[in-house]
């Protein structure tokens, strides 16, 4: 029975319905980084005729002081405002609204002296509702509220002189300063918004194997190498520089160059089999340098104003010292004998898996949170999580929970390659940036369906993509025919159409391209398994279509996401009808409008195509008119519009891809 | 922080989310009449490969023992299941859900056997399972299991047949008799389910004024008149006998005809201008008779298996008694008078409204519940509440559910002309019936529109629409043309369209049609501030066009829907491609399609119209394929239909309506 809880409303005679954003009713917070603001919408009711007041209230979850900011009406019974958060972490936000007696009656007075009907008796009335704000305010207004009391009821002057009075604008903006909010109703949950640090929403990944750094053949790469490479990363523009796991790499099971079941002896390991005698998840693969040199790679990376990401793999290699320390955290077959992996019939014996029903979970809880923690100490703040959806959900939410509460600058990207709502379930449980099917959505009109779904509606709000145009694990068919065009796209639509991206260097820019067997994703000679020999720091400022690497093409694309604001949020993305299926034409605006991209790509990566593409600047917000100028960033070159529907043309053997702004001056 | 909330969680390894039905987070009830099947879907997710089993858990609120049903995954992670409510009153749901170790096992056992990589260490780890049933289990299915899980590791039986014994289905069924749900996940919350009995969502109301119910002019009708006319009403077909309100009515600024400012003596006054020196809304208007009188209405009414709606009106003439006893009930101005009703710049003088932020609301409250209370003593178990929306929305959750507890069978007709929002937030606050829009979507293409709104999603858990063709306020330009089409169509849109409606009468049969004035839907003299004269008790079974009483087509229409369970819900309407828009074509059907209504009508009064609807049987669940015969039931004509899409054509000056059900047996 709710009749308690429905007598206390007694004289609140507001109900406030369907607040948004909310994410299942707030169980999740919604996701934000610094300085946005937070747009909030209500159903706002009473009864009768009365009119209503309403606020949105917000402020640090730490116990602070509520602020409030005015919602105003939008039709329909919506009403509308907008917050501002600032600081790193959670906020709370509710609304709470109020029947305004004295707007009503001010609203019914007008009427009724425009019908010249106006009454002393609504003088008196309204003088009441005036004393009633003269009572509860302070200082001066509370005096100059009580004098309009007084002098709107007084018999010496003129009733049309009084109603006039009564109806000014500051005596309204007095009133209101001072609201009789005795029966507001408030909203009956407080809701919640995460807010994060600029680069959870913005950022650019280079992954690389810093054993295949060293830059000379046959010599294992390490931490002073990745630190030599780090002005040609920065060169190319990326801001986040992210390591596989960098633990020592077990040796039972251990697979062999191609994914071969047997390794030689002189085969390196997969770096996501961790864990050996020479320790797990908290120490460093001897080959690779020393805690020490590790933190000098953090240092020096920042120092280019970029960051070092861990690969965190929650999985043991049979020699992690976890089996022999804490078997209880392992399934155990009946012979007590650990269980490895395996998806039947298929088995992954280097691999034993934890069991998240350990009866010692909180003990497990606490190691895994200990694994950041020891990370975080020597200076990591971004993780990328290996194949989150394969440990249990409410492990994640705490553990992100519990690492932000002292750390809310720490970013988590889950490699959540699941079905769609595992995905959307990790990032409402605090991952700040996911995987995505980016790499599987090929055509014009899926990018447009999937990109629509990204970011609108419910995902927008605790969902933040990250597109990656190839990863160890992935070198998509569309890759595998080694055009360039191809990888040009990809790169750049992952880079435009998301505001968070990822791409795996140097394989990437050298247009590796060469699948282990056809029909297959995995790469020929995958450095999962195997040191590679790359040929490192490329000239980013050579001709845009230097022969043998897109460094160029990728260093320019990444500086154009830099400097135009529109790029840094998916929020302002729009799609443009076209008349050619293989071109997807979208544009990107800052909230306010005052930065505007313009993308057409050719997603056929053989022919030349051509079409007319419709591009309004008034319908994205822009003042220009028709003839207006475009400019191509990429290559310099301006064109005049002289229609809203303007002819394109992009040869795959040129440059597959136009990123325009417009020009400010005038057209002659 | 919610850390401690997630710690708890533990090993619970899913995770339930977006729960089907529920409204606003369960704050309000869906709603189900007796007998119904509640369709329940989640989303249940997991880490890893490990299937899942779930249940959705269902229960009086009474603090009866939980049932459960089994969830079906129905694809993307969704699961399906229903249960049954058989008893008025509130009833709960929930679901749980966990991993299911044997399954997951079987399923990879399975898989391995077929790969001929089955192995004694599978069996071992099955036959702890099954040992671990055999632990849950009681009587003799704890040593059967314990015997499998012997048999099934026995190093005397060949490995195959171990398999299959494991893998056998009374295996399972056994195993799943006694599932592990030590880490089942709750769903955090208890929805609610409230059910009403089948008057609720399937009704057909007749409203009359008693004081014209004398067939007798000059003589003030009284309750004895109007058992009088109940067999008129039963025979029509309805089921609810709806009085405006029977309260004494006040003098004070009485309205005369016509609602004339200045009454004269003899005019009668409107009866929503309740209270006067007789009493007040537990009184009764002494032209019409005694309590006594009024308590052999209602019982003979109920004799004729229809039921009296009472009209609930909380508003007060200024010679109501509550004006003296609780002037605090009312609104006060300065010099202590009351305060009448006002639209400003209009005034409403002879009505006081009630005041829901009075300091005394608690008593009013109260003395608002007693007035349901008194009636309900009566024997009363219907109400039209007028105008609920100028009254305070908590109230009346309040007042619907206080009255619920002890008389869950009654049922809240809401006078909600206003705001969409406000029309649904009555609705989810437990008003069991709303009028609607219907009176002013007056196209095929409007009508379309709005009840696929309100027959989809969200609305249809808790509103149930009453469709009304006329009321005595409401005088729709298309009937004033006095077209009897217009009057079929809109009385037969109205009963067929929603499964419950009602009609004003003898207005509405005898095709009263004149309004107050043009662009007016006031009647002229209407009766809310008249006596009218009428003649009563037409012969329902007179040829259904009769020129002077449209009887014998409502008592079809009427009949019709009895018989046709289809018509007894709005669930399964669906509408039907047409070829011309002034043709609308919809079907009704009953979930398990036992029964199948398929209508067409004419909405052009004027004009013959004709065209090809489309109409397949397998569409909407039927079985027959044409060549099919469909027989119009309102005629008894048969067509013989040899495809799906078929002509028909309806003449207003005939009959507009096409109602027609499939016949079973074979056409050759």
């Amino acid at each position: 029975m709710q009749s308690e809880r429905l007598r206390q409303a007694g004289r609140k005679r507001v109900v406030i319905d369907d607040v948004w954003p909310q994410i299942d009713a707030g169980r999740f917070p919604i996701k934000r980084i610094q300085g946005d603001k937070v747009d909030v919408f209500a159903d706002i009711l009473a009864d009768g005729h009365d009119l209503i007041r309403a606020v949105v209230r917000y402020r640090r979850q730490t116990g602070r002081a509520w602020k409030e900011a005015l919602l105003r009406p939008v039709g329909n019974d919506r009403y509308h405002g907008t917050f501002s958060v600032a600081d790193l972490g959670y906020h709370e936000y509710t609304v709470e609204a109020w029947i305004d007696h004295f707007e009503s009656w001010a609203t019914g007075l007008r009427k009724k002296h425009d019908a010249a009907v106006a009454s002393d008796m609504d003088l008196r009335i309204g003088a009441e509702l005036i004393a009633g704000a003269a009572a509860r305010a302070k200082g001066t207004d509370a005096a100059t509220l009580k004098q309009i009391a007084e002098e709107i009821v007084s018999p010496k002057v003129n009733l049309d002189l009084r109603v006039a009075q009564a109806l000014d604008e500051k005596t309204e903006a007095l009133v209101q300063k001072y609201p009789d909010r005795s029966h507001a109703t408030r909203y009956d949950r407080d809701l919640r918004v995460w807010v994060d640090r600029k680069r959870a929403e913005f950022s650019a990944w280079y992954e690389l194997f810093p054993r295949s750094a060293s830059g000379t053949s046959g010599r294992h790469g390490t931490f002073r190498d990745v630190i030599e490479r780090l002005p040609y990363v920065a060169r190319l523009g990326f801001d986040v520089l992210y390591l596989p796991p960098i633990h020592p790499i077990g040796h039972t099971k251990r697979k062999g160059a191609n994914n071969a079941l047997n390794a030689s002896p002189t085969d390196p390991g997969s770096p996501w089999a961790i864990g050996s005698e020479q320790g797990g998840h908290d120490s460093i693969h001897p080959e690779l340098g020393t805690l020490e040199e590790f933190r000098e790679l953090v240092e020096r990376t920042r120092s280019y104003q970029m960051e070092i990401a861990l690969d965190i793999a929650f999985q043991c290699s049979p020699d992690h010292p976890w089996v022999k320390e804490h078997p209880e955290w392992f399934v155990q077959r009946p012979d007590g004998s650990i269980q490895f992996a395996e998806n039947p019939p298929k088995k992954y014996e280097d691999i034993f898996p934890l069991n998240f029903e350990t009866p010692q979970w909180e003990a497990l809880w606490q190691a895994l949170k200990g694994v950041f923690d020891h990370w975080i100490a020597q200076g990591v703040r971004v993780f990328r999580v290996d194949n989150p959806h394969t440990k249990s959900f409410p492990f994640w939410e705490w553990l992100i929970e519990a690492i932000h509460q002292d750390h809310p600058e720490a970013l988590f990207l889950a490699e959540a390659f699941t079905r769609p709502k595992r995905m959307y379930r990790l990032a409402k449980g605090g991952f700040s940036q996911s995987y995505t099917y980016f790499t599987w959505r090929n055509s014009p009109a899926e990018l447009r369906d999937y990109l629509t779904e990204l970011t609108n509606g419910e995902p927008a709000e605790f969902f933040r993509p990250n597109f990656w145009p190839n990863t160890p694990d992935i070198l998509h068919e569309d890759l595998q025919t080694g055009r360039r065009a191809a990888f040009q796209v990809r790169l750049a639509l992952a880079a435009l159409l998301s505001s968070n991206y990822g791409m795996y260097g140097p394989a990437f820019e050298l247009m590796d391209h060469v699948p282990r067997e056809k029909k297959n994703e995995e790469y020929l000679n995958s450095e999962k398994y195997q040191i590679r020999d790359w040929t490192w720091d490329w000239d980013v400022d050579a001709k845009i279509n230097d022969a043998a690497s897109l460094a160029p093409f990728i260093s320019r694309i990444n500086a154009i996401r830099r400097s135009n604001p529109a790029l840094h949020k998916n929020s302002g993305l729009k799609f443009h009808n076209v008349d050619n299926r293989a071109l997807l034409c979208f544009s990107k605006a800052t909230p306010d409008r005052d930065n505007v991209v313009f993308v057409c790509v050719n997603m056929d990566y053989e022919h030349t195509q051509s079409g007319f593409v419709e591009f309004s600047p008034p319908a994205v917000g822009l003042p220009q008119q028709p003839p207006f100028v475009v400019r191509d960033v990429l290559t310099g070159v301006a064109y005049t519009w002289r229609e809203y529907w303007n002819f394109v043309e992009l040869d795959p053997k040129k440059l597959p891809v136009h990123i325009f702004t417009l020009e400010l001056h005038e057209v002659h």
